[in-house]
């Protein structure tokens, strides 16, 4: 996606050879013309897919999947990385390892959103390693939904996330993939320039 | 704003005359098509004040703060909870208590994304005891930044928000006014039906 990967470069900070900070229009401050496009674009990839749900993960998947559940006309669950003393229902449950933040989270959906019903399309800003797209397929598959595709903002190539997501059967889109960050620049994969 | 007065009758579960619980459209599953909407009317009610940036606070507040931004045409931030190792640059930072969760939170936005010549929209989801939006206010005078109106989803107008804010001199719009949670069931302000 031109736009996006024109925006990384221009506004996007390479801090070290694994970690590209996004945070003046992605991860903190948000544009919502580009998350608008980004939605459309996500839309568009899987708009033959029967989706019924979109998934995301809390703070930075929700903008990005909330325009891309507007156009393909389906509701949007983040799941909550806490339970809040209002989540006393049942709850889908996992534990998803962060590395930029070396934490793991329990990461939870209440079981009433999803069911064998449906057809769940992950949104997520960034793939890395992968932790957080396995872990929301495997709230996914706890509750019997089939998970059709992941949609992913900024892929770092150069990471196992993809491989590990493919490896389940995973139909991964990106719509930026980056092959590289050395010498503080990003470097996209070819195939998508 | 009839159709989110209607969810919420219609959706929305009383758990006791303090909590209501919105997860199906709001604060955990979200119904893109009517943050549309809410962000569409809250771009109308503040058209006229030269807003230069939205603020929010993660994770509920993102949704109808994004839609806000859109119509405005301006950037979104949403205030982080926690600091992730992404950002090492200056923060302005407050803390944060929430009755709903019983926790006191620290509560961050980068300093580079706030300035003086800023005039904010605070947005959020829920108006209850204001103390998530008395921290937002002082996050954006910790910068030199203007707060010029705080939006509000979903206001219990029988705590004590509203009241603190406008005593602060701020202006509050809410979109829904709940009088009482009495007899679990919602009642809303007469002004406004």
């Amino acid at each position: 996606m031109k736009t996006l990967k024109e925006r990384i470069l221009q506004d996007g900070k390479v801090l070290g050879e694994n970690v590209l900070k996004v945070d003046s229009f992605l991860t903190h401050q948000v544009d919502p013309l580009l998350m608008q496009e980004i939605g459309r674009e996500f839309a568009q990839i899987f708009k033959e897919e029967g989706i019924t749900k979109v998934v995301t993960i809390e703070a930075s998947g929700i903008a990005p999947a909330l325009f891309t559940g507007l156009f393909l006309n389906v509701p949007v669950i983040f799941a909550r990385k806490q339970k809040s003393l209002t989540m006393k229902e049942e709850l889908l449950t996992t534990e998803v390892y962060s590395f930029t933040k070396e934490v793991t989270s329990t990461v939870s959906i209440s079981k009433k959103f999803l069911s064998e019903q449906d057809n769940v399309l992950i949104i997520d800003d960034f793939l890395a390693n992968g932790q957080a797209a396995l872990g929301l397929t495997a709230l996914c598959k706890q509750a019997g939904a089939q998970v059709t595709g992941i949609g992913i903002v900024i892929e770092k190539s150069f990471q196992s996330g993809r491989q590990l997501l493919e490896e389940k059967g995973l139909r991964v889109a990106s719509l930026a993939r980056i092959a590289s960050l050395k010498n503080r620049q990003a470097q996209f994969i070819s195939e998508d320039e």
